[in-house]
C-alpha cells in the first residue's frame, strides 16, 4: 500500500495513521506490561495512568478550567439527549436552539423530562442558516439551554457561542459538539456542559465525552441510572462503571498526537485549527466556483467539518448522482454519499484529514465537472 | 517475547492470542477497504457485513432460537441495571434472587423504578451457597425474576437455571450472565432475557449483549431513553445509535475463535466447555488440598470462572497476601488481587485462559505452600 486512501466518513471517521499504527504495534504487549490494553483492569496501576494521561491531555489541548470536570462515559450522543435532561432539567422546562437534524432529535428526546420549548428553528426562518441569537425566544425559567454546536447533518457551524447572559439568560449552556470537538477551541466563559460522542474527532465508537461545570453536578433526577449520574461519575473518576478502557486509550493515543501536531508555524489546537481553516476555504471555494455542484449553508455558518454537497439544477440526475460516487470510490476518496435524510454528496473533512485529502477531492470535484459538466 | 504472561483479571480480562495478532495485522487496512474498523461507517456494507456476521455466529455459538433477537448496546452490566426495569418491569413488582455483589447492586438499582422483593437472600442463609429455588419467595404479580448466573466477586455459578414455571411462576427470568457468558451453553427454554458486560469472555470493555425474548420487547416505560429502549435498538438491527462498532469487531473475531476452538476431541462451545471444567477442577483440587490457601464457596455453586481464594487461619496476614501477589508478579502470573469487597485473591480463568495457565497458577500455589506453609 502506498499510500491510504482518503476517508471522508462522517463518523466514525478516518483516524491519525500514525496513532494506527501505534495501536498496532501495542497491541499484544502495552509498555512491557504483558498485556494488551484490552485486557486490563481498569482498576490496575496501567490503565489508571493511561486515563489520567488522557484526561490531562485532553484538558490541556481544550484549556478546560479546573471548575470544569471531564467525564469518558458510554452511549454516545443519542443517549447523552436524554442523560442530560436526566441530570439537568429538575423536570421543569428547557429550551432548544434547532439549527438541524441533531438539535431537533436532541429536542424531541428532553420532551420525555422536561417542558421543552423551541427557542429558535432554523429550518422556519428559511433553511441554511442559524437565526441570531437577539431573537431567541428563552424562558427566564429554563434550567438549561441546548444548541448543538455544530450539526454534522446540515453542515451548520456556530462560530462563536452565543453569550446567554448578554441576553438576559441565566441558565447554563449546554453544547452537542460531538462532531467539531478539538477542531477549535471552547469559550468555556460559556459553557455549562459539553457532551459528544468520540467517533468523529476523538476515537472510535463507544466513548462519550462530557465535559460539566461543577456546581452542575448533583442535580440528578431520581430515575436517572446511577450509571449516568454526573455526579456519581465525577466521583469515580469515570470508573463508577467499567468504563470502554480501550477507546479511552486510543483517545489519548490522539490527544498526544493533536499535542505534537504542527502546521503554518504553530502547534496543538491552534495548528489544527488553522490546518482546518485552510481545507474548509479550499473545498468551499472549489463549490462556490463550480457550474455543477453546490453548497447550500449561508456562508457565515458554515461548518469547517462536515460539508453537504449537492448537484446542482439540471445536473441533480441518480446517474449523475451515482457515477460520482463510483468515480470517487475508484480515486480512492471514501464515503463521500450524502446522509439518507438529505441525500447528495458530503464530504467529512475532521482533523485527521490532510490537506492533501482535501486536494485530492477538489482536483477530482474540477475533473468531474470537466467530464459530465 | 518468548510467551505472553498469565492474564488472570476479572475484566477487562484476557483475550485469545491469536484474536489480538488478527486485530494489530487489520488494523491500517481491513480486508482491502483501505480503512481501520475503527474508521468505517456504522452504515456502509463493510461494517454491516462485520455486524451481522458476529451476531450470526453468537446465534450458533449460543444455539440462540429464532424468537429470541440479539441487541449489541453500551453501558455494560451496570447500566443495564436500570435498563432492564426501564423496558421490563411496568413499573409494578419486580422479584430479586440476590447470591452476591452483583445481585445485590442490580436490586438496589431496580428500586428507582420498581417495586422491588428480594426472593431470596444467600447471604442470610449462610454465605458461601445459592439458596435452593424451592425457598424462593416467588410474587404472584411480578413482572420479571432477576439473578446474577455467575457472581463474579463472590465466585457463585449457577450450574442450572431455575424452572420458574415449575415454581408456579410465569414471569419471565432475567439473568445477568456477565462473567460467564459463552463457557458453557445456556438453556434458552427458561430465559427471557440475558444480558452482559463483553470484558470477560467476549471483547473490549464498552459493548454490552442483551440477548431478549421477542414477545419481551415494546414494554419500555416513557422514561426509558430511545438509545436504551430494546425494541427501537431490535428494530434498528442494533444500529440505532452509533454502536460501539470496533468492540463489535473484536467480539465477532472471538466468536470466530470459538467456533473452531478444539479441545478433548470437541469444537466450539462443547470443546471450551470442556476445557474450562478441566481448569476449573485442576484449580479447586489444589486449593482444597492446601493448607494455606482455601476457597469457600460451596462446591455445588462454584463458579468455573472466578475462582476467590484465601489465606487460611493464622497464614491470613498482610505480609504474606503481598508476598503471594508480588512471587505471582514475577512468575508473570498478572491481576491475582481479589476484589477490593471482598479481599484475598481471585483467578479468574475465563475463556481465553490456557490448561497451562492455571498449571502454572497452581504450581506456584504449591511452590508458595512448601516455602510459606
Amino acid at each position: 500500500m502506498t499510500r491510504r486512501p482518503f476517508n471522508f466518513s462522517a463518523g466514525p471517521a478516518a483516524l491519525p495513521e500514525e496513532v494506527l499504527q501505534q495501536v498496532a504495534r501495542e497491541m499484544l504487549d502495552w509498555h512491557g506490561s504483558g498485556m494488551s490494553v484490552m485486557e486490563m483492569s481498569h482498576r490496575g496501576k496501567e490503565f489508571i495512568a493511561i486515563c489520567e494521561q488522557a484526561e490531562a491531555d485532553l484538558r490541556e489541548l481544550l484549556a478546560v478550567p479546573s471548575h470544569f470536570r471531564i467525564l469518558f462515559m458510554q452511549g454516545g450522543g443519542l443517549a447523552e439527549n436524554a442523560i442530560v435532561p436526566l441530570n439537568l432539567s429538575r423536570g421543569g422546562q428547557v429550551d432548544f436552539v434547532v439549527t438541524g437534524s441533531w438539535s431537533r432529535k436532541s429536542a424531541q428526546e428532553a420532551r420525555r423530562y422536561a417542558d421543552v420549548h423551541i427557542a429558535a428553528d432554523a429550518s422556519l426562518s428559511g433553511a441554511g442558516a442559524i437565526p441570531s441569537p437577539a431573537s431567541w425566544t428563552l424562558r427566564p425559567g429554563t434550567s438549561y439551554v441546548h444548541l448543538c454546536s455544530n450539526e454534522t447533518i446540515d453542515g451548520l457551524e456556530f462560530h462563536a457561542l452565543p453569550d446567554l447572559r448578554a441576553l438576559g439568560c441565566d441558565a447554563p449552556l449546554v453544547i452537542d459538539f460531538s462532531s467539531h470537538v478539538l477542531s477549535r477551541p471552547v469559550d468555556w466563559s460559556r459553557v455549562g456542559l459539553a457532551f459528544g460522542g468520540a467517533q468523529k474527532n476523538i476515537g472510535p465508537a463507544g466513548l462519550t465525552l462530557v465535559i460539566v461545570r461543577e456546581d452542575l453536578l448533583g442535580r440528578a433526577l431520581p430515575i436517572c441510572p446511577s450509571a449516568f449520574d454526573y455526579k456519581t461519575v465525577a466521583e469515580a473518576q469515570s470508573m463508577y462503571n467499567t468504563p470502554p478502557t480501550f477507546s479511552i486509550y486510543v483517545a489519548g493515543l490522539v490527544f498526544q498526537w493533536l499535542k505534537r501536531f504542527e502546521y503554518g508555524g504553530q502547534r496543538g489546537l491552534a495548528a489544527i485549527e488553522q490546518r482546518n481553516l485552510d481545507k474548509a476555504t479550499l473545498l468551499y471555494d472549489a463549490l462556490d466556483r463550480s457550474a455543477v455542484f453546490e453548497n447550500r449553508v449561508a456562508r457565515e455558518c458554515r461548518s469547517r467539518m462536515n460539508v453537504p454537497f449537492f448537484l446542482r439544477g439540471a445536473h441533480d440526475t441518480p446517474a449523475l448522482h451515482q457515477a460520482f460516487l463510483d468515480e470517487a470510490r475508484d480515486r480512492q476518496l471514501l464515503q463521500l454519499k450524502g446522509h439518507k435524510s438529505v441525500g447528495g454528496m458530503r464530504a467529512s473533512i475532521y482533523n485527521a484529514m490532510s490537506l492533501d485529502g482535501v486536494h485530492a477531492l477538489v482536483d477530482f470535484l474540477k475533473d468531474f465537472e470537466t467530464r459530465h459538466g
